[in-house]
C-alpha cells in the first residue's frame, strides 16, 4: 500500500481516464517503471479533477523483491515532481483500501481577501466579503451525525445509497501569514485581510461533491443567503437544487485517512 | 502607489532586465496598457528570481484621471493571474519607497516532512531531520540588533554599508493541516511528520540574500553543524564564506511593509 500526497492543480482527478493525466494512471505507470510489471491500483479516495491530496491509498499486487517500506523512495524516481509516495508498507492480500472501515478529513481553504492572494490562488476559494462565522458553525452542526445527503451530492451520481456520517465539521479562522503578530496589522498590507478560513469535515463517507456542496451551502449561510436553520429542510429535501454552489475544486485537500480498526 | 502581491515561481524576480518576465517589467506593462503611457515603476523591495511578495510596493507618475483608489481593480485586468494589485492610493511626489523609513517582515518557510509535501513545494523548503529549534532561536537572538551583515550577504553584492537593523526573528512551529486534532495524528498520514517551521525576520532594510542565508545558517545550527554561540563570531568575520547555505528561493515571501512614519 502506498501513501501518495499531490497538488491536483495539473490532473484530471484520481481514476485513470482514457487520453488525460490522472494521479492513479501516474502511479501505474511508476510502478511499472519500477517493477517492470502492469499494474493497477485500487485508490481509497477517487478524488475529483482539481482535488488535492496528501494521504490517498493505493494498493497493489507485486511479485518484486524490493521491501515493502522502500517502495515509497524507490517509485518516487518515476513520478513527477507534484505526485510524492510519502510512505508504503505491505498489506493483507485482502485488503481493499475501500472497504476497510476510515475515517477520512478533508480540509476547504478559503481566502478571505478583497481580491485573491496570488501565493494561495491554486489552493484556496477567493471569498470576499462578511461571513457570519457562528451561523456558519450553527449550520454545520445540522450535518454532523449520519443522515440521507442526496441534497449534497452530485445530481448525476449513480450511487443509490445516500447515507452518509459525518463525525465533525470544524471552522477555523487563520491568519496564514502571522500579520497579527504585527505592531499595527491594518497598516501592514494597506487595508488587505490576511484572513482564512478553513473547514475541516471529518467523516467514515463521502458521496460525489459532498465536501464542495456542503462549503458553498455554509458560505451561503455565513453570506446570509440561506440560514442555519434551513439546514434541516434541506438534508429533507434530497433534492441537490435546494443546496448551495459546489465550491470549487482547487480548494478542497484530502488531509487523512485515519483507520478505525488496526489492520 | 500600488501594493502587489505576486506567486514568484514563473518571474526573474522583481527588477526589470531584458528578455525575461519580470514583476516590475509585468506592472510597468499593465500600467501602459491601461493609461496609454510609458512607465517604469519605483519598488520598495527588489526581491529575487522565486522569491514571493505578499504587500511589495511600486510607485509611479501618471496623468491618468482614474481616482488613484480605482487603479487597484482597474490594473489587474492587464496583469497575468500570478500577480494582483491589492490596493492603490495617491502618495506625495516626492515619496520614494526605498527612503520612507519602513519595517519589513519576510516570512521563510520550511517543510519538515521526510519526502517533500507537492502542495507546499512551490512555497516551501524541505528540511528532513531533527532540528534543535531551542538552539535556532538563541542562534536567532545573537542577530537581533543593529549590526554589519557582510557575512549574511551574497559576496557578489556591490552595496558598500553593510550595516542593517534587525528588529525580530520569530521561529514559529505550525502544523499545517490540523493534523494535532486528529484523535490519532501518527496514524493520520502514515508517519508522515505535518510539521511546518516559520522564520519571521522583522528589519528596517535587508541586504541581497540576507534572509536566505540568515535561515540556511540558523537551520546549520538546528542540525548541530554550527554552535549558537558561533553566530557572534560568524557577525564578526564579516565573511560570507562562514556563514551557512542560501536556503533556496522559494520559501521566501515578503509579507508586510509597514510604514514607521505617517506618510
Amino acid at each position: 500500500m502506498l501513501t501518495a500526497a499531490y497538488d491536483g492543480t495539473e490532473y484530471h482527478g484520481w481514476q485513470v481516464q482514457d487520453g488525460v493525466r490522472t494521479i492513479e494512471g501516474e502511479l501505474n505507470r511508476a510502478i511499472q517503471g519500477l517493477t517492470g510489471s502492469v499494474t493497477e491500483v485500487i485508490g481509497a479516495s477517487r478524488t475529483d479533477a482539481g482535488v488535492h491530496g496528501l494521504c490517498n491509498r493505493a494498493v497493489f499486487d507485486t511479485e518484486s523483491t524490493i521491501p515493502p517500506e522502500r517502495f515509497a523512495a524507490a517509485i518516487n524516481t518515476f513520478l513527477p515532481p507534484d505526485i510524492r509516495v510519502i510512505s508504503s508498507r505491505q498489506v493483507p492480500d485482502d485488503w481493499h483500501p475501500r472497504k476497510v472501515p476510515t475515517h477520512k478529513t478533508y480540509e476547504y481553504r478559503i481566502d478571505r481577501g478583497e481580491i485573491y492572494d496570488p501565493i494561495r490562488e491554486r489552493y484556496a476559494w477567493n471569498v470576499w466579503g462578511d461571513l457570519d462565522i457562528d451561523g456558519m458553525r450553527e449550520a454545520a452542526a445540522y450535518l454532523v451525525g449520519t443522515h440521507d445527503f442526496t441534497s449534497f451530492c452530485a445530481a448525476t451520481s449513480p450511487i443509490e445509497d445516500k447515507v452518509r456520517e459525518i463525525i465533525s465539521i470544524d471552522i477555523e479562522e487563520r491568519d496564514p501569514y502571522g500579520m497579527s503578530g504585527l505592531s499595527d496589522p491594518s497598516s501592514a498590507a494597506d487595508g488587505r485581510t490576511g484572513s482564512e478560513l478553513i473547514i475541516r469535515v471529518k467523516g467514515s463517507g463521502f458521496l460525489y461533491n459532498m465536501v464542495r456542496i456542503i462549503t458553498g451551502t455554509l458560505i451561503a449561510v455565513g453570506q446570509k443567503k440561506l440560514k442555519a436553520e434551513s439546514m434541516a429542510e434541506i438534508l429533507n429535501a434530497r433534492d441537490r437544487t435546494v443546496a448551495g454552489q459546489t465550491a470549487p475544486a482547487k480548494g478542497l485537500t484530502l488531509v487523512s485517512i485515519e483507520d478505525i480498526k488496526k489492520t
